[in-house]
Order: structure tokens, then C-alpha cells, then sequence
């Protein structure tokens, strides 16, 4: 898909946010299903939906800005039962990827809020190859112990909720780096990351967002937990230019 | 501008949202400069940018879910020394008009902060009239004196800023409609809108978002204003299915 980076996608330093980034993940996800034929009623029929359970991605230091032309991709890796991998990427449109990002996806019974297995029809269609055993994506490192913590809490807005009535999966990127501070988000680039989700986040929850961070070696890195009443709903971390 | 109107870009109710839909029509005014080979080096080079002054539109009742293809249209319609106006329009793939826009700019020098004449490389390849008299868009109502007013405060995060350095003016729509508390925005629809941006908002302050609301004769309206020290940057009204 071509996509024109857009100045609302963009923070001050001109380039795309993580949210937006993973936004735009999506957008080319759902074309996908589109562009074979798995429409939103064929999703609803099943009386489930897909649920993201973690990303993990790395993006190179120089990233596109807003005004530019980039190209949305994404593949089917693999599948199981109840897991399926896809892979994202954004490039350049001479070919060079700046982004890309492994994500897994669980289907999930929306009434009894539990796993099921994957309705074939929802993964047929994508000709992927299925595998008793799917490579695991990089899980984020916990919070560091030694080191101090800053915390910053965040109430669930009608507007963080999309139309799959959850917190939009990539609305949590703003909450887990913002309290970085704007200084150093202003001075610093993602250099590669990943997330967790491990319990819903619901509306007019207040959440707890936490982080430590430290340089070794010259690697300068951050753990971030979102917590609610000291329950961990999201863990990630990142690695910064 | 085909669209694949995505779930994060609509609500709990499966529509997209206000703050969405000027997103959307941001794209296609940036996609229309694009076109006629204004690109971002020609805007930078004046030393200006384009800024925002207000909008008035309407909706229909039914507007479309996500999943759905949409159009997104905009046309130059008139400009003189200091103003130019747009329209937008969000459309059916079957040619019906959901959502119309106008909107008012003015051109901005960055430096001084202050209002400039437009530079004719930015403007004459639109092929729009020159006129005297612009048509004027529907300005908003006051907040009515009678009506208790409800206050919520919002502090401006570093993700609110786009890469314009501005706070993002669809994100204006979050912080005017939210306080109306959820129930209400589940159980209505905007039918008409009108936003003015007076002051602009900076990084790091904390806006005030005020309103009042009223039924007279089946017509249930609402009057909005964000403040900054009691100084007013914004004025809003909306009319509710």
C-alpha cells in the first residue's frame, strides 16, 4: 500500500510516532484481509476477534518524514491453533525497509472473553504455512531493579476506545513514552522495541505507567510496565539512537 | 481519495470520529498540494505555513462503519490577499455525501508569529478565484449564560504536538467532546458543527474545556470553549442527532 506520511502521523521531530507507526501496521493488516475477501461480516459471524498479543520491531536512525511518499507491507508468517505471526514493514519507495515489525495475533470468544481456535475460514485464505511450533516473538525485558522509577498515571478516555471497544492497542505506545519527557523523546529515536499486552485495559480504568532506563556499554535502553491497582496489563521495552 | 476507514479511526459507536474525519480531510488538502507539485521544500522555503482558523460542516444521520471504503474530496473555492477556503467532503463508493466541510486559512510567518499574504507559488495552482469578499463560514455559538457549565482540564502531552509544532487541530475535537461524558456520546450523533481557533495552544499548558447544552424545540445543541487562563483559544458548537 502507498501511503502519504501525513503531519498529524508525525511528532515534533517530523517523523512518524510509534502509535502512528503501528496504526499504519494495521491499516495494511486489514487491507489484507479485504484484498482476499474476509470481510468484517465474516469476522463477526464467528462471534470472535482477533487479539494482538505483542509486537516486537526495529526501525533504522533515519526515518521518513511527513510529506513523504512510504509503502505499507505485510505477509502471513505462520499459524496454529490458536496462534498467528504476521510480519509488517515500511519502506522507502526505492525499496529501503525502515521499519518492520513481528506481531502475534490469538482469536478470541468475545462472549466468554476466552481463547478459541482459529476459524479456519479467517486463516485459509491467507495460504501461510501451518506449524505445531511458531517462532516467538522477543519478549520485553522486565524493569530494572536497581534503578529509580517514575510513575505517571493516565484515565481511559472515550476517545482511547476504538470500534472494537478496546484501547487502541497502539494508544498505549503514547502512554508508555510520554513520561520519558519531552526532552528526551525530542532527542532520541526508537531504535527498536518490544510489547507485551497481557490483560485488558478498560474504559475509565486509570492506568499506571512505569519505566526505568539506562546506558551500558553505550546501549541506551528502557523498561516500561503499565500497571493497574499494581496488576501488570502491558510490559515493553525499547532501545534508543 | 479512496479510503479504508479503519478501526482506530472510529469510535465505540463504529463511526469515525470528529477529530478522525478532519484528520482524513487534512490527507486529502495535503494530497491535493501534492498533486500540483506543492511539495513541503516550496511550503518551507516562504518561511510561512498554513494555519487553520475554523471550520463548519454537517453529517448525515448514517454515517459509514469501519471496514468500509470511502472517498475523501476537497476543492480549492475561493482566496483573496490574506484567506483562502476549502471544502472537503466524505463520500459513499455510490457517489452519496456523508460528511461536508468548509474550512478558513490564513498563512502564517513562523518567525514573527504573525499573519502573512500568501505566496502566489502556494496558491495559484489550485485555479481557484480571486475574490474580494470571501464567502464567510458559520461561526460558532457562545457558551449560553443560563446553563450550568461543566469544566475538565487537559494538560497538553508531547504526543498532542504534530510536526507542525502545533497541537494537532483534529485533537481539539477530543478534548471539546469528551467532557460531555460517555453515555452521552454513545447515545448521539454531530449533526452540524462550527469551531473557531483563536489562540493557539502550546506544549506543556493546561487547557480548560467548558460547555453548555440545550433542547429547544427538538434541536439538542451544544456550546464549547477551551480556555487557557481564562483567555479563550477555541469556540465550538455542535448540533446532536
Amino acid at each position: 500500500m502507498d501511503h502519504l506520511l501525513t503531519y498529524y502521523e508525525c511528532d515534533e521531530t517530523g517523523h512518524p510516532t510509534m502509535s502512528m507507526l503501528l496504526s499504519m501496521f494495521s491499516t495494511v493488516s486489514n487491507a489484507h484481509e479485504t484484498f482476499l475477501g474476509i470481510d468484517k461480516q465474516t469476522v463477526l459471524s464467528t462471534g470472535g476477534a482477533w487479539v494482538i498479543t505483542g509486537y516486537a520491531g526495529s526501525l533504522e536512525k533515519e526515518l521518513p518524514h511527513f510529506g513523504e511518499h512510504v509503502v505499507l507491507g505485510t505477509r502471513a508468517v505462520a499459524y496454529n491453533r490458536f496462534f498467528a505471526l504476521r510480519e509488517f514493514w515500511l519502506r522507502s519507495v526505492d525499496g529501503k525497509i525502515l521499519a518492520k515489525a513481528q506481531c502475534q495475533f490469538v482469536f478470541m470468544d468475545l462472549t466468554a472473553r476466552k481463547l478459541e481456535s482459529i476459524p479456519p475460514q479467517l486463516i485459509k485464505p491467507f495460504h501461510s504455512p501451518e506449524m505445531k511450533r511458531l517462532p516467538r516473538i522477543r519478549r520485553p525485558h522486565d524493569l530494572t531493579e536497581n534503578e529509580p522509577t517514575h510513575h505517571v498515571n493516565y484515565r481511559v478516555r472515550f476517545f482511547d476506545i476504538d470500534a472494537n471497544h478496546h484501547v487502541n492497542n497502539a494508544r498505549y505506545f503514547d502512554w508508555l513514552l510520554a513520561p520519558l519527557g519531552d526532552d528526551f523523546l525530542r532527542q532520541h529515536r526508537v531504535k527498536s522495541f518490544a510489547i507485551q499486552y497481557n490483560h485488558e485495559v478498560r474504559p475509565q480504568q486509570v492506568v499506571t505507567s512505569v519505566f526505568t532506563k539506562q546506558e551500558n556499554d553505550g546501549h541506551l535502553t528502557s523498561q516500561h510496565q503499565i500497571t493497574i491497582d499494581y496488576k501488570e496489563c502491558t510490559k515493553a521495552d525499547f532501545e534508543w539512537y
